[in-house]
């Protein structure tokens, strides 16, 4: 029993966006009693990840810090076409990944009490991401 | 056929606790032909790795790489609420992951020789984890 | 409806390897009418990343952040059996992870226009590398 389906997310611009609400609205539709959501960012300049939903100022730390994993502009990157963000966005991605997968039970995601799901966009500019979800039971 | 099930595993601090015979048990129950074992924490300051089994240098390497990857009480932080490894579990965490996932053939992992599964623990207090195994098959 | 398939792989020393056509050639043949592909290698110095197809410089600068993330010979490193990329090369397995997954839709990977799946050999030597395919449909 595995339902798919994809939806598009227009983002602001480099920064994180709570999809959790979306994934979980896909995973109710099939009431799956146990299995695994898969979602999945068709994009090498935005990644998604799984982080406290509390406090904004971790995802306000985590920004600082994937300035120092992949600093914009660095004069080592030969890959430059769009831009100082440009590199630096595909490398972030790699570092935080084009997937996350979390567990489902009766018909809901097993997050745990602070975890949220996050489209991380990387651009400086807002795009228009699609996003795949499959819901494996 | 899908199998899941939860456990809870208590940490004692910071570093990496080996959880392969956990999932390997779990696994076994199933007798999955052909498969995917899929290992989850539900927490925002605790991570899974897949990393070398023979000599636990590597997992103390891993560790002082960390400390760069994301500092203790770095300055640049703003969220400091629960003391200096706060900001930094969040961050390592978003690095190494909240999930892996494991090819499983007739009932068992098939990880590598040298492939072992780790609850990497980013606080410096121990803390009690929630471990979700669903075996997809 | 599983299907799994292992292959070999030799790579030829440090870089990325494009394995995007033998994941598909799997994939394609068990016309699942949606799922997701799940990919992983069973070792602990080399990893798989999805990234940009189009422009190696990309993955030229990959390598170039990778260097700072986890050098070669770093005197801090307790583990150097194998040599200066010993340690480099684990931790460099954990920051890009030894599995990914991509979402099938018609016997067809659903990857992105510019998205490629990459073996990332991150010891100095080539080696041969096992992948194992598993298709969960």
């Amino acid at each position: 029993m595995t339902h798919q389906e994809m939806f598009e997310f227009r983002t602001r611009g480099r920064g994180t966006s709570d999809i959790t609400a979306h994934v979980a609205a896909i995973v109710a539709q099939c009431a799956a009693a146990a299995g695994v959501a898969h979602v999945f960012v068709r994009h090498t300049s935005c990644s998604l990840l799984i982080t406290e939903n509390a406090d904004p100022d971790v995802r306000c730390d985590l920004e600082t810090l994937a300035g120092r994993w992949a600093p914009d502009g660095d004069p080592a990157y030969r890959h430059d076409l769009e831009g100082d963000d440009d590199m630096a966005a595909h490398a972030r991605t790699v570092l935080s990944g084009t997937s996350i997968s979390v567990p489902v039970k009766d018909g809901r995601l097993l997050l745990g009490t602070w975890q949220a799901i996050y489209l991380w966009e990387h651009r400086t500019q807002g795009h228009v991401r699609e996003v795949v979800v499959t819901v494996l039971a």
